[in-house]
């Protein structure tokens, strides 16, 4: 796989940094652009940037220079493939900017998820979705698109009701969140606020999670042979969302009713075999950022907990553990995520991975940047 | 109200801390036996307790010898009101042995809860419980009974459903608990575990709440004139329990199926006008631990709170925030309770000041705890 | 003691809602006026403010309207007495206005502290600095006036040092603090930055706490009869600043080197019978705010604790432990103390306190405020 | 080098499932052996411990059965090497039946520190000091002997502090140290005892800080040609020592006095050159656990902390920073060192990988186990 230069859109925020991390040493990718705020235009990315991973900044992103927030900015060396991590209002103005001056957006922002012709993608669980990019070509001719990932709840839940929902169909579930405060970004949630306590209130992540669970359970809205749009899954999400005083991880409290029963070992072995990267028609795929397992469930009784089950599967992998039956639906259970290595820049970077695997990344039939610009001016 | 002498089983723990401080000053109780494990007694409380409260140790009680644990150790100085807080396991053993011996024993412990002919009381949900007081008397004519406060999260709970179940019926419930670490006592949860961290399991907590709130909320099983039972409500609860690093106040994100509908309003009114220990037939009531309103409802996207709604009431009111539609059930809630003074030693005081006032301490027709001690032998 | 109108400038932020719940129900201070940014005026408090304080806002303030923060916002209606936790910048600009117009400006900020002629008190340790005020007239002869409290590290730190300074002379002294996150105000410290962190860094910290302590300790510079300013203390403090995932309370370690010898109960006598404000000279003084013992010890290793000692005296009372000898020094000892009451808030109230019993609120020689707004326009 | 076999005493402790975790892939030694408290031989590690790494328990180690934890009781297959983490009075009595039975016991317990013949060494720091083993021959003659590693604290600061002596002479120093929980173990410090709060006490942690570090820093007592003890450094430690709520990274602030005056970039360059187990004469040595450098300075204000410096060199590197001029002695900085990894059993480890290196591992001269057992009972 050649190495495809790659740009970061709010490379300075919490999701930035953790995107820098993680691509530093991508084999398919190559960070060349980096643009944060305006007015951090033009510094060098460690001065725009307080570092605050726990892992060294590495040094020749340190030195790259923030460029214009736009794809006038830097049209020449605008790379194709922008990863975006702005907040939604922002990602509203800049998303389709880029995605008409030709640039394959892979957003973790919310703006667009609910879009009609925007694919929300987890790999592992809607790949077909994308499928729809084609539809947006309507918008746009110069090759560029915008796919998402879910917000970091719904992604971490999602992985886990996959599988129960192809086997055994999910008719509705409960979940009750308890929320890392890394997920708020920074400065974010206030210590005064949050140190020994609860906040039993996160800004429409309730709503959040309960419709982008029914799209990413979806399927296709095809006319003719193309996908045009997506149909929400028959099901319903009832959501309790907490923030509570850690760092990193989700941990979620699920109880789901399914439309035909199944045992503890069938629960268990649906889990266990959900490799949909690796699995048939697959093989070879071998994606960079794709655990082996997407699900692992544990035993004991207290797990899993953000200390313990945070890493596994270089944080990409949902950590499931508590199995039991339930007094009103069918099943319990609680899952872990990492909010954001699998909830957010994670997330993004398969969903990258995906797309360059699917041929997405090939540009060559359509106009170069420049170009497109001209020809694709967003109307205000 | 004469000032009654009481006794504490279990006084250097966590809860028998709280008695101790709740205590201090109580216009109807005056501390005058204390016991804790075996090993302690003979010495000074102050010798055998590291006093973990923010409020200074009263001087008195500093000085008070610990009795040994058994009503034989101190019998004519055994006062016959002993508030109860010990383990599980011990309450077992020691407790049925003072209320052999004459003594109303009123329990923290979740020994005796689900017990056949066990008051397990709040008193403004079901008062009318106590009755059953006098079915104990088959098992000993001391005059001693048992009667037991709920689970930390079942009190809190309660409150607030009570009204609903009264004007709407409850037909289940979803509750997902977030719990502060000194609901498990002392030392309790190690901060290695729990610094920064949820564990999502407390053992048995799950089970407790279940079926606690059914018995909460049930009836009396009578027979002839006399109330020989309980009848569990018609309702199931499933409940999803976790730890959260938090000192003092548990969080409960509740969902309520109800039987019949009701608006917003309706439940906020319900709320409001819960005042049955000052309602009608209890005009001069006046317990001096209950809250003028057992349950407050506080607007505002992100309450309750425990940094900020704990104390309401003298830690003695169960907070309620964000009601909200449910999409699958009716109404969405999250309360918050004080789980040591509510949900711990706070509810026996309660129960002890309704037993007072129903007469439950007027001792005078049955023998003295000596006597009742050589008549009253428990079989091991 | 007649009841006086007093202000409050910066009234929204984490120290303006502490002077507003110490003020509630002052017997001396009714609160009449309120401001906080340009942008909130003309809003209530209420709408402007969210409140993040354990007991509930006053209804009456909640209500109030909040004033432009300048004097001829509202100058017929400005009080005399204006309490200010603004920060420094703000201050330095707006507080020599307010004293223009003559108010008596009775400030938490560090823009002054150090000024030649601006009292910085702690009435228990130097009183007498207050009669400096007179000659602020130089600048203006509105009869308004600055006065200021320290830092909230070096209040907590000098009441113990202060005895001992009297007794045995402090020729230097280490000291480590462990800070409270709020003192740095709302939002202050990011909980991505502090959950489970240590930061070793808080910026100016050390160095106000260095010279305060020195200006505190020290004595007045007298031309003629008159009080012309002050003299630094003779002794040299060395500090470490640091920043620790606790919510309220600050804990420093000292370590000092006397000029004289003292033993253990020469040391501890000295913290006992520390008793200024009731002492000689001020019987009948009973400062509403003012603590009966400004130090306190406790015995036990591993005291003092913000968990348990924070709200000794209301939390006005300095605790200190740990006494014990030092390898390098004299002593070493640690002190808590709380950091938004005695450290700030309540810290200028006792200043208030104190300067009404010194009768330096007594503006009946000075032009009303709306003349003196003319008389002493303040240069840009 | 041959891989060795080793075993470890106290393996189900937190220091032991470090040695557990980090000896795990070691390149050099393979654990074959393991004990714990007389009640869990017998039983697999996996059953007897509750594993709260976030690392996997290693399936082999999962598998091995706990032996008794005695010599005697697993004399055939006992291996040279033991590495102890037990408590110190159960290694009083413990390691030296051990030694005398002819293992080298590396132990990271205060039992033996400060003896008079036992090396308590950071290999960076007091190589030499090594050669003292000899010297305990005259206890026993099986060729067993008893290696120690400092106190968690006293290891971070004596790595910056030794080139600082070697080039300076260190007179005195002030420390004041902010340690996380898990230097305690497991269950350790109560959750309700330090969440949100500071205990400013660790139990006799003052004294080891003080007197470790002066015998650390000091040099051999030779007679003739052979070393027979130590002689403390001629400098005066004043430690002040205190527990937060930090899961792992022991804070310390620290101001020393030199003997000879240094400026901020010979400081600087005392630190950055320090690599002595690299440095001439070592060539070719790369203990596989050895820092590249053991001491790294961070520029920032706010630096080191323990969210973003605590696994500079994999643990082993001691983060500086904050160097500036005291104004009581000369310098003043923070450093950072990993306590369980550094501070324990990464110090033991290393301890270990020097004496293989120094051929203090060739047991050959010496009677196998068994027959030292019997010829060296060591006396009750």
């Amino acid at each position: 796989m050649e190495r495809r230069n790659v740009g970061i859109l709010g490379a300075t925020g919490a999701v930035g940094q953790r995107f820098i991390q993680l691509l530093a040493d991508h084999p398919w990718f190559n960070i060349t652009w980096l643009a944060a705020s305006d007015r951090s235009a033009g510094k060098t990315y460690a001065e725009a940037c307080a570092w605050r991973l726990d892992t060294p900044l590495p040094k020749r992103v340190a030195e790259m220079v923030l460029q214009p927030n736009t794809p006038e900015g830097s049209a020449t060396d605008l790379p194709r493939i922008i990863f975006s991590s702005v907040d939604a209002p922002i990602a509203r103005e800049l998303e389709p900017k880029f995605a008409a001056a030709g640039c394959a957006v892979i957003s973790n922002s919310s703006a667009f998820r609910m879009g009609a012709d925007v694919p929300l993608v987890v790999p592992e669980v809607n790949e077909a979705h994308l499928d729809v990019i084609e539809a947006q070509a309507t918008r746009n001719t110069s090759g560029g698109y915008l796919v998402t990932n879910p917000n970091c709840c719904a992604i971490g839940l999602v992985l886990p009701l996959a599988p129960l929902h192809q086997r055994f169909g999910i008719e509705k579930l409960f979940v009750s969140t308890m929320q890392a405060v890394s997920g708020a970004g920074y400065p974010g949630v206030a210590s005064l606020d949050i140190l020994g306590n609860v906040i039993p209130y996160i800004k429409n992540e309730e709503e959040k999670l309960q419709e982008e669970v029914a799209k990413l359970l979806g399927g296709l809205r095809v006319e003719g042979e193309n996908a045009r749009g997506f149909q929400l899954a028959d099901l319903t999400v009832s959501a309790m969302c907490n923030r509570v005083p850690v760092l990193e991880g989700h941990t979620e409290c699920v109880s789901v009713k399914l439309r035909k029963p199944a045992t503890r070992e069938e629960i268990l072995d649906a889990w266990q075999d959900f490799q949909p990267l690796s699995g048939e028609g697959h093989e070879g795929l071998h994606l960079p950022s794709a655990p082996l397992h997407p699900v692992v469930y544990v035993e004991g009784d207290a797990r899993p907990q953000p200390k313990l089950d945070l890493d596994r599967g270089n944080g990409m992998t949902t950590t499931v553990g508590r199995l039991r039956p339930c007094s009103i639906f069918d099943w319990k259970f609680t899952l872990l995520s990492h909010n954001t290595v699998r909830g957010a820049a994670g997330a993004a970077i398969l969903n990258a991975e995906i797309l360059a695997v699917l041929g997405k990344f090939d540009f060559r039939k359509f106009p170069p940047i420049g170009l497109a610009l001209e020809e694709n001016a967003v109307p205000a």
